[in-house]
């Protein structure tokens, strides 16, 4: 390791690796090519804007991981991650956006050349970044290989986070909180709903004193009215209207770590059908608290959540949260766990979910959700410190 | 089609569709399933955060087009697209991130559902959102359909802008224009770069009178001193220094339009070799531009530039700019042509590309470019009207 321009110790680093090689044994492979680009970072520091490329990490059983990505971002590499300038491999411009060769030539080359040509290689099937196309080709090229599917390998020894991780979550979390203060405190009738998202982005990326803001993997949600019963809008241009409920799905970033929050903000006087359900949805989320401590599992949180919103003549099925950590866009979950019936993933101390069991209806939709830390004993923490209720304005 | 919450007129979608169709009846094709996310806004208007999970649109011979996602943004679709409700299709939450089932499964009902059991089906191999396993699990539930690939087939029929385009592309350009001038004015020694870019993004997103911006594909890329060597760093909380050089890659954002623009400013006086650095990037964006005309070939442009560098001695080959306009994240490129020696793609009326023939060199990069506009005749209009130059400040 020649010098470390990356965001954890050396110890973390090797911690997250033999991790990833006792999982790489168990599956039966030799050697696994990592596209994602949180995995990548999780493992080498690699920090950059250029996964719109082909590129990824090499990991074997030996040795520092390799990063290989296109000749032009091999200075980033130099400049973000902890190993071996030598470890640091590029593919020529010629092979981008080119319809007569494929950078996954060039990853096959590099795979012979280190003996890897009758492998057994794991690959992230089911990743953005790992397109139908790049496993077409790099199977092709290495006719002798034996590919699995490695999707989540990674990703799965991300779920508990070490203390260096946990530290930086914190921050991330005082962001949030910054952030959505400054979002419950704008909103106003009138208000153009792009200039409260200038003031959101600029919240959250001058960060709290020292502690300078990332980019979030999800860019700020924040629809009002008809919009929120729809679970994914960006904002446009229209002011903010009296009667109207918003909910804000805001997360602060620190070196790529993730804290989400949400919270619904109604402009006037809500009607009863959303003040019983937010009565509902604040209770369910206590009893999902409660439920979340180590030694449970992740249908317990859900199912302790529904029970409560049951109680409440409100149904609520389907998926109410996910792992969140080191993230890219296009999504700040860890694809891995889920908080849902279908799920028993046993709850460990230092995991940390977004704890999201949101409320989209009719005509109306009532986030609040929480970043929640599993503790070694007790109910789980949420990180952020933003007062847990429907704000009502004006 | 029962309303229109689109941004586009009926007629611009209409000529998008057939265009579409004609390229879909010379590739021999039934049917296409379009995942990327611009793909997909071109087509039906969708916009939504969204794309983090399977989604895309069908499109046949006839009739209107098909959104398919999942089920919770079906809401999100009926808000977006133009077409009846009965083409807005959803699969269950249960699909979402399970090991045991795949959306694709959904898909493939639908399909067979509408007859293409045995068609023959165009998909985007190479994209982002077309996951190597999507690809897996879609062929083997459509045994008897014969799948093509039909990566940028739509793509390409973007790359010729229509009239409301470049409209809304120039008011992206404003929004630049706002952006660039907001960063040149506020860099000074000392200032956190995680300050300047939040006052970037400020500007961005608040937009120019009543054009509200949207969020740019990519993020501000403002990187200074060494790491302006690498293309693709993102900022940090250090502040800026006396005698660096810090390249701005920016773009303006109107629903979706891009028109990124870059410009370097250098603290204090910069060294010589980047004054005749500057010297000739400037003259060869000059010839860039001249060539850039109607008839002429996307290596032209490049060969015009690599010329006057080659007059001071500067080596320049590689890619040196590409079509933009709709996007999402991860690339506000359209990923057809390239300005490049090796591409010959002829220039037409209202083609939009960004000329990007930026230098990186040991120790500095040097980053000039501009998002320009083919027309009838003469030379391509840049879009944004910044000074361009290399900017002294202190």
């Amino acid at each position: 390791m020649t010098q470390n321009n990356a965001a954890f110790s050396a110890a973390e680093y090797q911690r997250r690796i033999s991790a990833t090689r006792e999982a790489m044994a168990k599956a039966g492979l030799d050697v696994i090519f990592v596209t994602d680009p949180s995995n990548q970072a999780w493992l080498t520091g690699y920090d950059g804007w250029s996964f719109y490329v082909h590129q990824g990490v090499i990991l074997t059983m030996e040795g520092e991981p390799i990063w290989w990505g296109r000749y032009m971002d091999m200075m980033g590499g130099r400049r973000t991650c902890w190993m071996d300038h030598g470890n640091i491999l590029g593919y020529g411009d010629h092979y981008v956006q080119s319809t007569e060769i494929h950078p996954m030539q060039d990853l096959a080359e590099q795979l012979k050349a280190r003996g890897f040509e009758r492998a057994r290689i794991g690959v992230e099937m089911e990743n953005y970044y790992y397109s139908a196309k790049a496993h077409a080709v790099l199977t092709e090229e290495l006719p002798e290989a034996s590919f699995q599917d490695a999707t989540a390998l990674v990703n799965w020894q991300r779920l508990v986070k070490s203390g260096e991780e946990i530290a930086f979550m914190r921050k991330a979390a005082r962001i949030t909180g910054k952030v959505m203060r400054c979002a419950i405190e704008r909103a106003e009738p009138g208000l153009r709903k792009n200039e409260l998202v200038a003031d959101i982005m600029h919240a959250g990326i001058t960060g709290v004193d020292e502690d300078w803001g990332d980019y979030p993997a999800i860019v700020p949600l924040t629809p009002s009215g008809l919009d929120a019963t729809a679970a994914h809008l960006t904002w446009d241009g229209r002011p903010m209207r009296d009667g109207e409920a918003t909910f804000f799905e805001l997360s602060g970033c620190y070196r790529r770590y993730h804290a989400p929050l949400s919270r619904t903000v109604f402009l006037g006087t809500p009607p009863d059908d959303m003040r019983r359900a937010e009565e509902a949805q604040l209770k369910g989320i206590e009893a999902g608290l409660n439920a979340a401590r180590a030694g449970n599992r992740t249908c317990d949180i859900a199912q302790a959540f529904m029970d409560v919103l049951a109680q409440y003549g409100i149904e609520r099925s389907g998926r109410m949260g996910y792992p969140v950590g080191l993230s890219y866009p296009p999504d700040w979950g860890e694809r891995t766990a889920s908080i849902r019936s279908e799920d028993s993933t046993v709850l460990q101390p230092g995991m940390v979910f977004h704890f999201m069991p949101a409320l989209w209806m009719e005509s109306w939709g009532l986030e609040t959700t929480e970043s929640i830390l599993i503790t070694e004993s007790g109910a789980a923490e949420p990180l952020c410190d933003v007062e847990r209720r429907l704000f009502r304005k004006g």
